[in-house]
């Protein structure tokens, strides 16, 4: 008697909703949660919304999502935009956004009595399973790149999470953790492949609906890197479209660091620099190849947005920027978005009179420089 | 016309609402707002409340309080307590309670065509009156110890302040701000005198009443250093009270480091040890000779309030608990509360069925140790 299922995003294929099933068994594509009729729904910012086992989410929440959404007038003076808003997304219980994702994906790990879960992430998404599972009783093991920031690993550790310090490139940490996961027939609580995690993320869509309401914003600018956050809103844009609360979906852009643009240069045909570069600032963004490319195109393609890149330097002047002209301390990756959006108004994609949200997805505090 | 005064908190002298007014020109106590018959009321989760110029805090507000209040089983579990909770106060804009009295601090200040302030200040106050500092279009000034942590004077700059590095002990610093405002006529933005701020730190208590409602908590736990949480909360409580939306306020307790405990050594007419000790993990209520002491002497006695010291280790031992049991990392300022609870407990002040709620004061992010 499910009323849940899980279906490809590539070939539809459907599969029972379980905590095993990481991929599509068919075709190998990412896997979406599907309702089926008579799904209870919940409530979420005074919307009927959809979520796995809605129920169950109670006992392992730490209050997150419902984050404060700011309107930004001295930067949006520097932009030219009358009208710019950021949702503090690093308000949530760990400091970034990702707890929204975490809380229903651990809820549903709870629900099917796992007790162990394997993750890799060097930053956000490592934080956030290590808190959540903690608040569950879950053993967690978090794989992350020797090289990773000593001040993330330290908030990965004080949630108890056994942290998996693996060498070589970033690659070799998932293949890491798919053979530890594979090996002991552990859960793989991945932030990128769980379709329960972009579940979660969707709030975000419902309560920028709540709190705009029929004035909602023209445009919602990303930071895009696996997209957890962004296919997720499109989620829940989607829902709200379709269940009449809104009449159409605000546009969905993206924005890369041009050290790492493997979206950008897919959704624009752009070659991407030759050397294979240096890395980014913005952590959060740098995957070379994102499992969910082809759904993020997708959203792209749905919502009419657009994907531009930005440089290190401007990632940096507008993270100073936020937080000296405004007060919002984010981290790199959340002010990408806000040098990516220069250049949306630059090249004339959003106009003056235009509504600009973007999320501010990280806090500055967990990001902090080397001296 | 002026429909807000503000009055000493020992001699009961009534001074003018302004902003230059440090303590009382009397008797030297700090001071404290009153509203006049007449004063218009704003709206706080759900309650009417009396806040100064509520109307202009729109412009500088980062979306401070209505912070998530959540049930901690695991912690309480070891306490022995059926119904603890934590109010996750580090999830306001700049990571600690601080926020809600700068938030009007600051809106007051902007009100009176201030632009320029001074506050001292190592930790949570120095980065919140910076960030909000920064939006409201004013320049601050903070002053901290040169033995300050690298990491909290990171955030405090990152917001654009000038921060004025102090050798010497706390004092000097207080001391060097104190002649800096006072020779260049500039306005002292203090957390610990300022009478908004209290007035912004009181939104807790409104939040408590509107969470519990008729359940109320018993008992509420404090870390206490200057107490501008403490007698925020008070006032809060007070002030529902006298409106009767409820019958009697809570128990407000109060918690030190054993190694700076001038409160509770007032209190309980104890002995501090005697040797100067080392000082205390716990920075955030690391104060000597709080300004505020009658203040918070008087709550203490008012609400049936006890109050007890901790040792550095259980701080230690709390701060872990909380984070690997419940996925909450508070700073180890935090943690002191649970610390105390377990004496409360323990001494049977506390018993098993009652309701406890103690607040999470700081984001553990904020006050990573040395590797």
């Amino acid at each position: 008697m499910a009323q849940m299922a899980l279906r490809c995003t590539r070939c539809e294929e459907r599969h029972i909703a379980d905590m095993v099933t990481v991929a599509c068994r068919n075709c190998g594509a990412p896997l979406d949660v599907d309702y089926e009729r008579g799904y209870r729904a919940a409530e979420w910012a005074g919307l009927k919304i959809l979520l796995p086992k809605a129920a169950s989410r109670a006992d392992v929440s730490l209050g997150e999502g419902n984050t404060p959404c700011v309107r930004l007038p001295a930067v949006g003076d520097l932009l030219g935009l009358r009208r710019l808003y950021g949702k503090l997304e690093y308000l949530n219980p760990t400091g970034s956004f990702k707890d929204r994702g975490t809380a229903v994906m651990i809820a549903v790990a709870r629900e099917h009595g796992v007790t162990e879960v394997v993750e890799d992430s060097s930053g956000n998404a490592g934080a956030s399973v290590s808190a959540y599972a903690a608040r569950a009783g879950i053993k967690a093991h978090i794989f992350a790149p020797a090289s990773a920031p000593p001040a993330k690993l330290r908030q990965i550790r004080a949630y108890g999470a056994e942290v998996h310090s693996i060498e070589g490139p970033r690659e070799a940490t998932t293949a890491a953790a798919v053979a530890y996961y594979t090996e002991r027939q552990l859960v793989y609580a991945s932030h990128v492949m769980s379709p329960y995690f972009m579940e979660g993320t969707k709030t975000f869509a419902y309560e920028v609906v709540h709190r705009f309401r029929t004035a909602l914003p023209d445009h919602l600018v990303f930071p895009v890197g696996n997209g957890s956050l962004f296919i997720g809103a499109w989620k829940g844009f989607r829902e709200l479209r379709d269940a009449g609360y809104i009449a159409r979906a605000p546009r969905l852009h993206c924005v890369q660091s041009r050290a790492v643009m493997p979206l950008v240069a897919a959704y624009n045909d752009e070659k991407p620099p030759t050397q294979a570069t240096a890395g980014t600032v913005a952590g959060g963004i740098a995957v070379a190849a994102p499992a969910r490319k082809e759904q993020i195109l997708n959203v792209l393609r749905s919502t009419d947005g657009a994907a531009v890149t930005v440089e290190e330097s401007d990632i940096l002047r507008w993270q100073a920027m936020l937080s000296r002209k405004e007060g919002v301390y984010g981290e790199p990756t959340s002010a990408a978005a806000f040098a990516g959006l220069e250049r949306l108004v630059g090249q004339g994609t959003i106009g003056p009179d235009d509504t600009v949200l973007a999320p501010i997805t990280g806090f500055g505090l967990k990001d902090i420089p080397p001296e």
